[in-house]
């Protein structure tokens, strides 16, 4: 359990990366959440190498994120983005979206809510 | 009214910076939150000058942060970190924390769920 009146300092480079099986060449790690007594909800990293990224696909949950490196071509609904460092990106729950690396590494923080998540590939139509 | 179908791209650095009052030097924006429809949580970013920080203070609300670039001396609780880039840093509801600026521009990102948030200092005890 954790100690409720201490903070957590983690220096992300030491916490494990794992595979993001539904991705290409795509690495995730979760930088905060449960385990650290985190209430509402979660904080995660993306890490995807050259040619990398994910199919078109659904989260019951939304994302917050911020572009810590790189660039990509990121799809969200009908529109295309050139996603890059210090971009601030929002997708809200439901939505499909995509992402094809263009530069890398991209790596990216995502923020999501304690709720249960659910992937869905979609049928890309274009 | 946001359209709920549609992702959000945003430079960072086209947004606002508003002055922090109970800071040093220190300015804050809002990346992500209400005005895009983000339903549980908001995510801030944060600016810190040479010789700024913030005060010893509680908050009603947790912070899942990630620090950017510089380096700060945060104390949370009874505990002094050095914090920098790449680190993530949990600090849980009322724990009262501090940031004294070490390497200036210290940058991090502060991610605070929708509930209500009031901010009161602390005294010192060292």
């Amino acid at each position: 359990m954790t100690d409720s009146s201490k903070g957590v300092v983690k220096p992300v480079g030491e916490l494990e990366l794992q595979t993001v099986q539904a991705g290409t060449a795509a690495q995730t790690q979760v930088l905060l959440g449960d385990e650290d007594g985190a209430p509402n909800f979660a904080m995660r990293r993306f890490v995807m190498g050259e040619g990398g990224g994910m199919p078109f696909h659904t989260n019951a949950v939304e994302h917050e994120q911020y572009v810590l490196r790189g660039r990509a071509r990121v799809r969200i609904g009908d529109e295309v983005h050139d996603v890059r460092a210090d971009n601030a990106v929002y997708i809200p729950a439901g939505v499909p979206h995509s992402y094809d690396v263009v530069e890398a590494p991209f790596e990216f923080l995502c923020v999501v809510p304690n709720s249960p998540d659910t992937i869905e590939l979609v049928e890309q139509d274009s």
